[in-house]
């Protein structure tokens, strides 16, 4: 594939080297730049159109600011790709999001410039904040930049960071990336609020240019502009933001890089208090096909760059997403009380195949997941049927309403967990590693697993039944495993596992999607000569204490599994074990889980890998277990 | 004890009643309520100031709205013992907060009147709008009314909500009680905007009786005095309350009923959307040594109900908070880049003691615990030395923070865990129950608990020597065991625990203050000719797994204890016991913990005695698991 003709980047080896460009040429480098990572990103898959969208913030960011001395910090952080080809990465850019490569995302492990990273939302303006408190009590950092979007923006999080930055009154630069989009469009007041703001008219824009020409005046006139200009436009309240004590700049063009750094520069030498820039730019600004796709190419597999058509992969099982989207919507079929919450994520979620044939029972709350679970919470005090659809890392962002507005209560309100387990090119950021302890230790929550898609079916029917209290169902992201899918799903018995194969010396009881692995490993050791018995709990929570029992007494040794960290699934079966005595007399069990650190980014097969758990690692574990060390080096090999 | 002279009050058996008053009546009766408020907390202690500041608002809202059938939530809920009055709890009103009596909080299980239970703050226009959705379609309920304080509605959580309602536009009512005032002065921008709202001299109170006058009219003529209004008053933007899509309505003198009832009854006859009704109040209101004191008796002891002089309890031993805002003070007079960081607790986690001699040194972010964990993280990543100090129960609005910008950035901020364990008066949402499980499961997470306050003043040194990672320490609530205290604290080997006796039969290995309940077991045990080994653990990450070997194979039996939930201290004691086969020949441990429910109110020592985790409860469970089970009835009785 030919390479997009760079002439001004290839002479970019950092930050430094934009300030000897003039204006013109980095308006230049900044088309330069924008093929450059259509190209990349061709090649890798990824966050394009957020990517897109900030090309030329990028650049002037680093025209004008002073990285790494002053940190920039992107929220969310999948914006970043310009960033990292303009700071010294470009020579490993094609490497985004793939095993050993770059993060999809900004990392401190991985550059300088990169002093805070992100991927959960809402984050940067804390972050900031503690930069500039560093900064103000002589660490050697310069300015805090922080650029948030404006979906970010609109969650809790961004909130108490403005409110306590605007009171703080400490010189700090936040950038709102506003474009109107961000992964679905976003919802909210605040949204709402935003686009008023420039659709506002002649007004709204006689402002914005008056706000500009102000901030580039030397301080003791701009203060006089400014009274002036209130005079002539009202002496009415301002933005929102202005009412959180921040001074306001905007709306400005963020493709017009004259403006951009006109705007920075006046703000960076003029600002001393928390200063907000509110930015326009367009999500997959400047490649045709992502600008024409409904969620201007946010996340991309690899494509042509030329007609922007995406590799398809061709799946030979629907995804958990979709099979849980579409037994959700059975269920809300026969049951008018069922309805879903989803936190700006109904594509993600599989919600939008609810919303589809049910539109008035899908309840997006956007970035907002603390409200989110109490909304639900409520929504079950009044009777109604609530799935709260969250993925496994973004619950825990709602953790407090779960234990205290949900679990407390004991109210039904139904989780649905996707993207439980290690998600893949997301990383680490992105793993669903903790829910299943942080559910199952709340008294009351019944927590299940799915081990492929027709069992998330089953458990979808059952979690619609379950009137008593919470419950909650986690499952992984990507295709299942192929099995048939029932035509209705049944309800389970709370509490009952099942037994796949039957055998003598070793147990394994697997909880949820590696039950596949666990097979495998079955075949292992069976090919060894170890009678395995083969166990899917189902339930986390309670526990099958009968099932549990039996295999204790029956097995020399006792194997648990789960997709998921220390604290889970293995420390239930264990912590109930030892209260019923079952540990007395002596059995090698062994609790199998994440690894006591964070995996980077890889397919999830490798990044399971990486985590020691595969069935060759399963195996070696039983034959350990057994005592049959001996087997095992050559085993591994 | 004279109780109050209340003619009307005793005439009035529950919100009914009230519909027959007349309005003269009705706010004679708030004198009565508040007679009575004042008269059972003097008995009891609790939460004085915000109930007195609402008395008025009580009533008015029961006197309008159809309670039950219309859903009342109160935001934290702590303000709630005149609506408990009003609504069939006069009679065990006296039992506030204590063991077996009337929660301090709203309670779902108490009352029907209770719709919505909370404790921790900013959740009820969440709760508010799930009941709303429920109205509408077509469940047994009528309005939802969130009374929510000026603090609560500065966190996020609150304004992810209000973002959410104002975009829903459902029939909703919000009443913002401002007292300018929660538990600590309210601090950030938002503060500062309310102050704005009713201080902005004439013009602002104009509005406020136009308005007040405007909601009263029929639904046409309204609309048409609040644009001639608007002409009027300039066109600017309105309060930051109707940007987010809410009716704005205010300021009102919460104490005047009279304009409580015009507006509450104007409200709710014309509102077809969100309204949020700004109501000023007086924390303490109508108690003169309320309205005087500091903290305008947020929390008060029995007391004099005449003088206001509250009963003083003489601890003999320095509470934990005391102690933790000692030695952090002295930490950082010695290291000049510790900082500290409070969300809303100043006082009550005790860095107080260092703000006054340190003020620039500590941030109070509101009740803002999400934004609080990452600022703390930016800090630590500019080079300072952050202490973060949270109570374990609002840590959990922090959870995702904690993971995604600590953990994973490995960053070292410095968790100060107060109120970890059972909490007494406060009950069930206070309990300090899921911190270890939480902390100790993430990656580069150090996990320590104080044994006492000497423990603790070590931990404190530990934590500010500690550079590698986060690392964070638990305490309880109230006064220490009385140990000396060291002048200085030492920095403690990371992972090491300490054996306190020797012994042969069972190995008592605590984490945390139980221990002073286990060496009361230890003394039962020793009585019973049992020799006990006890063992302080320090560290729940990393565990000492040379003292846990030691333990495991000089003893018939392994008991772990903590002051936490399942999934704690024990869970990773036996993972990594199982992980390295030291259950394989058997061995009797058990895990004691909290049991898997919620603790209702009582004494911290009465609900550990439900909880299971007496010096009784402790020996029975070793001599159980020593197989000595003869005698456990006689011991129990």
């Amino acid at each position: 594939m030919t390479r997009p003709d760079t002439p001004l980047l290839d002479r970019v080896a950092g930050p430094s080297d934009l300030k000897a460009l003039s204006d013109r040429d980095l308006a230049k480098l900044s088309d330069e730049l924008r093929a450059e990572v259509i190209s990349a990103v061709s090649e890798t898959g990824g966050h394009l159109g957020s990517s897109l969208g900030v090309v030329e913030l990028s650049v002037a960011i680093h025209a004008v600011f002073n990285t790494p001395m002053d940190k920039l910090i992107w929220d969310v952080g999948h914006q970043c790709y310009p960033h990292k080809v303009l700071t010294g990465r470009r020579d490993r850019i094609r490497t985004l999001r793939q095993k050993g490569g770059l993060s999809g995302f900004t990392k401190r492990s991985e550059s300088a410039f990169d002093p805070f990273g992100a991927a959960h939302s809402s984050t940067s303006i804390s972050a900031a904040l503690g930069f500039t408190v560093g900064r103000d009590m002589g660490k050697p950092t310069g300015d805090a930049v922080a650029v948030i979007g404006d979906g970010s923006i609109s969650a809790g999080m961004a909130y108490e960071a403005m409110n306590n930055a605007g009171a703080e009154g400490r010189r700090l630069f936040v950038i709102l990336n506003d474009n109107e989009m961000s992964i679905a469009p976003p919802v909210g007041a605040m949204s709402a609020y935003l686009s008023g703001l420039y659709a506002g008219g002649p007004l709204r824009q006689m402002k914005a240019l008056a706000e500009g020409v102000e901030a580039a005046l030397p301080g003791p006139m701009r203060e006089g502009a400014r009274r002036a200009r209130q005079l002539v436009m009202g002496g009415g309240q301002g933005t929102l933001f202005e009412e959180l004590g921040f001074d306001y700049i905007g709306p400005v063009d963020g493709h017009d890089m004259g403006q951009l750094l006109a705007v920075l520069r006046a703000a960076r030498a003029q600002a001393t208090g928390p200063v907000l820039i509110h930015c326009c730019t367009v999500k997959g600004k400047g490649f045709a096909a992502a600008e024409g796709a409904a969620d201007r190419g946010h996340g991309v597999s690899k494509f042509d760059p030329v007609t922007g058509q995406q590799a398809k992969s061709r799946p030979n099982a629907p995804s958990y997403t979709k099979v849980f989207g579409e037994a959700l919507t059975q269920e809300a079929a026969r049951d008018p009380d069922i309805v879903a919450v989803t936190a700006a994520m109904p594509s993600g979620t599989g919600v939008d195949i609810m919303a589809k044939r049910f539109p008035a029972r899908v309840f997006d709350v956007g970035i907002a997941e603390q409200h989110g679970v109490t909304f639900a919470a409520g929504m079950a005090a009044s009777g109604l049927k609530p799935f709260c659809a969250i993925y496994s890392t973004f619950l825990q962002r709602g953790y407090d309403q779960v234990v205290h507005d949900v679990a407390l209560q004991g109210l039904p309100v139904r989780f649905a967990i996707d993207r439980a387990g290690l998600v893949g090119a997301d990383g680490a950021t992105h793993a669903g590693a903790f829910d299943i302890g942080t559910m199952a230790t709340l008294p009351g929550m019944v927590v299940m697993a799915a081990a492929d898609e027709a069992e998330l079916v089953h458990m979808v029917a059952t979690a619609a039944a379950h009137e008593g209290g919470p419950i909650a169902f986690r499952y992984p992201r990507g295709s299942g495993t192929g099995v048939a899918l029932p035509e209705r799903g049944e309800v389970l018995e709370i509490g009952k596992g099942r037994v796949l194969r039957e055998g003598s010396d070793v147990a394994l009881l697997s909880f949820g999607a590696h039950l596949t692995e666990a097979e495998r490993a079955c075949d292992r050791l069976e090919a060894e000569g170890v009678s395995v018995t083969l166990a899917d709990a189902r339930f986390a929570k309670p526990l099958d204490m009968d099932l549990i029992r039996r295999l204790a007494r029956h097995h020399a040794a006792l194997i648990t599994l789960e997709q998921g960290a220390i604290g889970g699934f293995g420390a239930m079966v264990l912590q109930q074990m030892a209260a019923k005595g079952l540990l007395d007399r002596g059995l090698a069990v062994r609790t199998l889980h994440l690894p006591d650190r964070f995996i980077d980014q890889a397919s999830p097969d490798e990044m399971y890998a990486d985590a020691g758990l595969t069935s060759a690692d399963i195996a070696a574990t039983a034959l350990l277990a057994l005592g049959r060390e001996a087997r095992v080096v050559a085993f591994r090999a």
